[in-house]
């Protein structure tokens, strides 16, 4: 009789679980991870399926993974510039289907894994570019660099997993400053500008005009898509907050941070205004807070930690790098988040193994729910 | 009755076999590993082994292993310069020697894999050395860069056996470029000559020469060991023929897809017809052209982009090192490689263990046995 | 009976030997690792404890380990220079007090492995700043850069801990590169000197002062704090002589080594007078040389090897370094050491794990008792 009782009400409890989690399913829907959409693609088109993974691929680059916050990224790319655009679609297909032809491992291919550094090699390449926009000989090098990428992912791959560390942007850093170095300032067939270092003293010393410094806070997260106009940075931003809400948080305040760190150092006002003093400690802030680290106040404090070194490295680099004319691209972020995830002590105990990662209000929900059952059974050991 | 007949077939045939198998033998003895010599070798004279070892380190330059390659590369080297053939020698025999002294693994010793990075030291001293042939002086940062090498050689294979790489050339790339740094172009004892960045504008515009462009190609298997003339480098080519057909077949393609490299982002003119733009290509695709992956027409096209990522990458790296006055050596052709060898996917299943690489010749052979043992044990299974 | 004579034998040859061992101990109370300390601190205020830690900390700079040398090593700094002294004691305390407040492992952080890295930032921070003395707002970059090695540290631990490496002072040679890349000589807020390469030509050609450069000689041990005046080197030296004789005698070694191996390659006479040339050779010599090998005469002529290395590498790297302004500080004696704990072979045998590194005197003779004992146990084996 009363175990009847109880039934029922564990029951009605269930049921009523049931539908707020319904109710959270369905919002989950269009945002998080969106893995339902997998399943639902598995006997489609290949066309139609590797769209949808390149469109993963290209919110990879914003540390996302959403292929509607991909088409959302996407038209604001075309948006800012149809060239661009074109180049950054490109890009992503071209080291995708390289991956196919040169048979990576399934899982990696259509999490969209092989395509956001070719995306990102494409997009630098035709901002560097000097040639001008619509050169379609650019085509032949974006093609190329994209298919490196996946050589340099598939080969750093076998490196960083001793450590459990993502490949990130290595191979895009890597293979944007080859080509950068390969093709010189004054080269016949694929000219491009040169890098000013940040640390470049002002010609004309100017005032600081502090909306232009808020702007470029905001146009950090542009970008990271080589995106310096407000309008499609605002349509990536509201991308990556269909995506998480917390991403988007901390992509906005590790831009600021960064354009703290820019201040300063004094670096030179066009590096603040135009979102590039942002772009590293955005990245570094949105890796750390909820990605790779269950949300909590301490990895909290330790995103923005990340953010300020982040920032500080990266004009560190882009002055170095800047002494022979190239960019720092986003190294000093690449290496800071590495950096945070080989952290021994305390903090490592936040980690999410690299397996798991998912959007950072499911690592959260996930994080809790462990937490819970721990303390459950504890409890019925205890008794 | 039927038994007998049985066997008696059985014989015969496996005296046909063994017939061709001993033809086979025959021409192997001057060809591929030549094992049997070492052998023989064990019970003679300290000399007489220095020497085999060292021929065989000789001929690990360019990715070989048989002394008399080793004796033939050797001979072309003194044609070429009788002084650059001394420090060779030198070298080689430097460094084998301190191997020996601080006890490395003899196994190692005796297959020449601590001579070939003191000989390219000490070739690469006296090519960049702006002193002039016969300076004596030099033989002393000879000796010691080549005793150097076999310590970077030791510490470096204790990381990179974790992923079962070879060392390769690592040590001779980083000590000549501590060497070219200590000494300036201006030191009153040790001057050099400072390398030029391929990206250099020539300064005065000529046409290209066609003929002098397929000379460069050729060259570019010379370039391996910094030999520049026609003659040796067919001699050195020779060798490599001697030692493996399918070897001297990449390099003669691996150099041609470097020239074709260098073509597409308009190198200076030197670049091309000295040959230094077909070099790191050469080493890029014999490398996976059958060495360290089974040849089939998979590896063959990884081997022609390894060539071509090696040249590009050797020119942006000559470009990078280029502004400090230093050349870019085969860091190329040494990273490529290592990445080739990290691949994951599909295309590492070819690749052949460290431990267990010969001439490519008997990779492949090896390989079928094994591939047909495995189809015979299945069908016997099957049965 | 005859059993009895024996237990009292016994008894008295080991009263002898524990009065022998009495005396020893008596005299390693203040020498050596100060173990004993560490057990009578623990339930002190941690105001205590944590200057222990920092003292200690202090003392790992020169690879030694005792807060009385600590002591009187900040004595030192404190006389050459009352700033760089406060600035000292600043970046070893932050750093320390980060390590406590991000939780690394307790025993490193009382082992004092957190704060050398912070200190050695903050005097190069403080050595290379050109706002002279007493500038306050120095203080800040000092905490933000001390506690960034922490990090560093702590990350690096992470990759090293694979092949048993010890972390030394990577993290300082980064952090300090870093900071000095983000601001250049003119920055407005921090600005500093730059490095001049040791490979640049001597403006006016004056005849080199014997007497200097051997004071030049005994200055590189200063230099490894950053210290250029001969009394507090003095001082500094002795500090070492108290931790360990062995330690010290090789500091001079190496320092000698290091002067020679300037001179072979004519480096301007401001690089020997001031006691660069010999500041890599010291620590590559000391760290072979007794801490990280058992010492014996074949890992002593290793040190002298270990000393060359060092110097000369550290001579190409302030060439490289110095073309964009910025020095060497101690990377070659960082990675040359790393070096030779990686080496194979032979020498590998006499190597200390890392866990068991104690002062080069206690680890000859734990060595010569685990021999010995090796010897007792087959003989008993024999028998």
């Amino acid at each position: 009789m009363w175990m009847d009782t109880k039934t029922e009400m564990e029951e009605a409890s269930r049921s009523r679980a049931s539908f707020s989690q319904r109710v959270l399913n369905g919002l989950l829907l269009c945002t998080g991870d969106m893995d339902h959409l997998d399943k639902s693609m598995q006997d489609k088109l290949f066309v139609l399926q590797l769209a949808v993974w390149g469109l993963r691929g290209v919110t990879r680059v914003i540390l996302a993974n959403n292929p509607l916050s991909g088409a959302l990224i996407l038209a604001a790319l075309y948006w800012a510039s149809p060239w661009q655009g074109l180049l950054g679609t490109l890009g992503v297909l071209a080291s995708t289907l390289t991956a196919v032809v040169i048979g990576q491992d399934s899982a990696e291919v259509s999490g969209g894994h092989h395509g956001f550094n070719g995306m990102l090699v494409s997009l630098l390449m035709g901002v560097f570019s000097s040639a001008g926009d619509w050169y379609w000989w650019l085509l032949l090098p974006v093609c190329l660099g994209s298919a490196t990428c996946v050589f340099l992912y598939s080969a750093l791959s076998s490196v960083l997993d001793r450590w459990d560390l993502p490949v990130a942007v290595f191979p895009f850093n890597i293979t944007i400053l080859l080509y950068l170095l390969c093709t010189g300032p004054d080269n016949p067939y694929f000219p491009h500008h040169t890098a000013t270092p940040p640390g470049a003293l002002d010609p004309n010393g100017t005032e600081l005009i502090v909306v232009e410094v808020m702007r470029g806070s905001l146009l950090g997260v542009g970008q990271i898509f080589a995106c310096e106009a407000l309008g499609p940075t605002l349509l990536i931003l509201g991308a990556v907050l269909l995506y998480s809400p917390l991403l988007a948080a901390h992509a906005l305040l590790g831009s600021a941070v960064g354009t703290l760190a820019g201040l300063s150092t004094a670096v030179h006002h066009e590096f603040l205004y135009s979102g590039l003093s942002g772009l590293n400690g955005a990245l570094g802030c949105m890796a750390v807070g909820g990605l790779f680290f269950t949300f909590n106040w301490r990895t909290h404090l330790l995103a923005i930690a990340s953010a300020f070194l982040s920032a500080y490295a990266d004009i560190a680099l882009s002055n170095l790098l800047g002494t022979v004319g190239l960019p720092a691209c986003s190294w000093a972020a690449t290496l800071t988040t590495t950096l945070m995830l080989l952290l021994t002590g305390c903090l490592a105990a936040y980690r999410i193994p690299i397996g798991q990662v998912m959007t950072p209000e499911r690592n959260l929900y996930s994080r809790s729910r462990w937490e819970a059952g721990n303390t459950t059974e504890r409890q019925s050991t205890d008794v």
